[in-house]
C-alpha cells in the first residue's frame, strides 16, 4: 500500500508499533483507487472514494442461498486430491491449509479418507448394536443416541498417513499435510453408551465397525473408550457431512484418524482386538529386521508453516508473518519455535489463543526478509514435553520402512525471487 | 433405545451413572435392527447386525463434492426468512439454532441482515480508503490488508433487533432468537492499520462505510477502534461469504451487528459521529416520555434453551437434556440457570467448556420430565455480573416503544402432549 491521497514519499513511519521487530514498512507496490486519478488523490485527501459497480444497483436477494456457498472468486480453495499415489474409490483428498486461517476448518474442506466411497444412509433407517461382552445388548436408533446428554469438543483429526516421507509431487502445505482438519465436534459420549449396555470385566477393547462398503473396522482399547471418545453426530454446529461419517462416527481424540470409524453400525466388546486388515497390513508401522510397531494409535506433535508455504511467493523483501498450526494427539501445544536460518537457530513464535488440548493452534511469527535465500522450518512442543522431531531423528529410530505416522519437521525453501518451495522435494 | 437382543425387561438400570438426576431409563420406543426378527434377536446376541443395503456397493467417490456439502437428508436445514415483517432486499435470514449442536455456526446458516442486497465484490478491485482526521490517508487493497499481522478469535455476533418484542410468527427458536450466530474470525486488527495511518488527537469517532447498494454507515467510537475491533476477511478458516462482507468487513466484538459493516471500502476519522439514518431512525431505543438511547452498543448478557423449543416435541416423560446457547457483549458468561416451573426456582446447568469471551456459550441441564404441563426458562449471567432480566423488568425502565435490544428471558411452554410452543405467542 501507499499514500494514494498526498505525495509524501519521506513520511516517516513511527507508528509501526505492530511489529516486535518495528522495521518495515508493510505491503509493496502502489494502491490506488479505481477511477481517483492522480491528480485528484492529490488534492483529494478527506474525499470519500469513488463509487464502484457493485454499489449502483441493488444486490442478490437475502435467501438466494437458503445454505450459504463460498464466493465464486473463491473457486478454487478445494479439497485437493494428489495424482501420486493413484486414486480410486479407496481415495482420499486434502485441506488446502495454505489457503486457510485460524482453527477451524470449515466443514466443506475438511479432509476426507475413504475405504469403499461414501454411502448415502437414511438417518431414520441408520442403528448402531452394541455387542459381544456386554450384559446388556442393544440397538439404538439415532432418535435414541441424540436422547442421551451431549458433549462438544473442538478437536484435532489426523491420518497416520498424513505427511508421507516421499514428497514426491508435494508442492504446498496442502499437498505435505492437509490430512489434517479440525472442527467442533458434538456426540454423546462412548462411555455413557457403553455404561447403558453394561462392559464386562473382561472386555479389553472395542471393535468398531463401519457401515460403508469396505466394513472399515478398528479395535479401541477400552481405557480409551471409557475416557474421551464420543459416538459424533454433528460437526461445526451441524450434522456430519455424508463423507465424514453421517449420520454417525466414533471420534477418537487425538489418535489416528482411520480409528474414528465412520458411519459406524457396530461395537463389538472383546477381550482381543479384531486384528483387522487396517491394524495389521495397514496403519503399522514396518521397523527395520521385520519387526513392526502396531496399535501406535497417538498422533505426536508437529507442526507445519502454511505461511510462506511452498508454491506462494514473497512479493518483495521485507515485513512478513510467518503463520501455521501445530497440534498433538496427546494434548495441549506449549511451545513452537521458528527457524529463518535453515535450523541454525530457534525463537519462540506466539500461540493464538484459545490454545485447546487436542486441537489445532495457530502459532505467528513476525519476520524481516532480507531478500536472502532461506529456509525455514517449525517445531513443535506439547504438555508432555514432546518436541517434534528432525526426519533423520525419525530414521534412525524406525529406518526407512514405515509409510505412516511421519511427524517430522517441514522445510521450506525461499530463493531469491521469494519463491517458496518444499525443501524436500 | 430397547434390548433387541434378549427379553429382559426387568434388567436393572444401575449403571445410568451419567445422569446427574440418576433417575430414569433413556429413550422411548423399541429398537429392532432392519431385516432381524425378534426371535433371531433374541438368540443372537453375539452375532453382528444385518447388511444394509448401503454396504453392497461401492460409496461416492472421493472429490464428487470438492467442496462438501451436507446430507441431502439435512436439506430442511436452512437459513430461514420469516413472513413477518414482509422481506424486501431489505431483509434478514435466520440461524435455525434448535436444529444445531456446540457453539459454532457452519458458515453457510450464519444469519444475514442485508440494507442493500448481497454486492458480488471482485476482491481483486476492492479498496480499503482510510481519510479524514488522520496524518497519511492511505488505500489499500485486499494483499495490503493480508500481509499486516493477524488475529483470529472465535466470537458471537447478533443483530441489535434479534427477539423482536412481538412474538407473531415466532414458532420455532431461531424465528426468537436466530439473528445471533458464532464463527472464528480472522483479520487484522483495526488498531494496526490505523496507526499505520496516524489517527490525529482530534479524531473522537470512525465512520465505516460498506460497498453495499445501500452504503451502509455507522460511526464506531474511537476508544473501541484502538481496542479489539478487527478487519475480517475470513470466517471459519475460509474467506468471508459474500451475505457476510466477502471481501472484507468490520468486526465490532460485542457491539449490535449493524455496526460490523460488510463490504467495507472506506474508514473516515472524524470529531462527532456522523449520526446516520441507521444510528437514529434506525438501531436506536425509544423510550417513554418522546426520548431515545442512541448508541446503544453493547449486546447484554442474554440465553435461549434450543432443545426443548418451540414447534419440538418431548416423546415421552423420562429423561431429556435440556440445552441452550448463553452469550454477551460483555465478556465470558459465568452462570446460566435453569428453571423447570415456571421461574418459581432456579438451578445452574453446566457450561461447556471451552467458555470464551463475546462468545456462545453452550448449556447443558439433566431433566426429568413428569410429564405435565410446564414452562422452561433460562437465564444468563456475564462476567460483569449483569443479569439477564425479565421482558417486565426491560419495559419497566424502557417502556414498549423500542423494537431493538430486547434480551428478556424466553419461555418455552411443554403441554401434557410433549409439545413445545413459545409462551410469548
Amino acid at each position: 500500500m501507499d499514500d494514494a491521497f498526498r505525495n509524501d514519499e519521506k513520511a516517516e513511519t513511527t507508528r509501526r508499533g505492530f511489529l516486535k521487530t518495528g522495521a518495515t514498512v508493510v505491503g509493496g507496490g502502489v494502491a490506488a483507487i479505481s477511477g481517483v486519478s492522480a491528480a485528484a488523490a492529490q488534492e483529494g485527501a478527506n474525499l470519500p472514494p469513488n463509487v464502484p459497480e457493485w454499489m449502483t444497483h441493488p444486490g442478490a436477494d437475502t435467501g438466494t442461498h437458503p445454505y450459504g456457498l463460498p464466493s465464486p472468486f473463491e473457486k478454487d480453495v478445494v479439497r485437493k486430491i494428489l495424482d501420486e499415489p493413484k486414486q480410486y474409490s479407496s481415495a482420499s483428498s486434502r485441506t488446502p491449509l495454505e489457503k486457510l486461517n485460524g482453527i477451524i476448518t470449515p466443514n466443506g474442506l475438511h479432509y476426507e479418507r475413504h475405504h469403499g466411497g461414501i454411502p448415502e444412509i437414511d438417518p431414520a433407517q441408520h442403528r448402531l448394536m452394541v455387542y459381544g461382552l456386554v450384559e446388556k445388548p442393544l440397538v439404538f436408533t439415532m432418535d435414541d443416541l441424540r436422547r442421551f446428554p451431549s458433549v462438544s469438543r473442538i478437536h484435532v483429526m489426523e491420518c497416520s498417513g498424513n505427511q508421507s516421507f516421499s514428497s514426491k509431487g508435494r508442492t504446498t502445505a496442502g499437498d505435505v499435510m492437509g490430512l489434517v482438519s479440525c472442527a467442533e465436534w458434538t456426540g454423546v459420549p462412548l462411555r455413557t453408551v457403553l455404561e447403558e449396555c453394561g462392559v464386562k470385566p473382561e472386555a479389553k477393547w472395542l471393535v468398531a465397525e463401519g457401515a460403508d462398503a469396505a466394513a472399515m473396522t478398528r479395535s479401541i482399547p477400552i481405557e480409551k473408550c471409557l475416557d474421551d471418545v464420543m459416538l459424533a453426530y454433528s460437526q461445526n454446529g451441524e450434522r456430519i457431512r455424508p463423507e465424514q461419517g453421517y449420520p454417525l462416527r466414533v471420534f477418537v481424540p487425538g489418535y489416528e484418524g482411520n480409528m474414528s470409524i465412520k458411519w459406524v453400525r457396530s461395537l463389538q466388546l472383546r477381550e482381543e482386538p479384531i486384528y483387522s486388515r487396517e491394524e495389521t497390513s495397514k496403519y503399522t508401522d514396518l521397523l527395520t529386521g521385520g519387526k513392526a510397531r502396531e496399535f501406535s494409535f497417538v498422533m505426536e506433535a508437529k507442526s507445519i508453516i502454511t505461511f510462506p508455504s511452498g508454491g506462494q511467493k514473497l512479493d518483495g523483501k521485507g515485513f512478513w508473518e510467518i503463520t501455521g498450526l501445530a497440534w498433538s494427539g496427546s494434548g495441549k501445544i506449549t511451545r513452537v519455535e521458528v527457524s529463518v536460518d535453515g535450523g541454525a537457530t530457534w525463537q519462540d513464535a506466539e500461540l493464538q489463543d484459545p490454545v485447546l488440548s487436542i486441537c489445532l493452534t495457530r502459532f505467528r511469527f513476525p519476520w524481516k526478509w532480507d531478500g536472502a535465500p532461506v529456509t525455514i522450518l517449525s517445531r513443535a512442543t506439547d504438555e508432555t514435553g514432546y518436541v517434534q522431531p528432525t526426519i533423520e531423528e525419525i530414521v534412525a529410530v524406525r529406518g526407512k520402512n514405515s509409510t505412516y505416522h511421519n511427524h517430522a519437521i517441514q522445510p521450506w525453501a525461499i530463493n531469491e525471487n521469494g519463491e517458496v518451495q518444499n525443501a524436500l522435494a
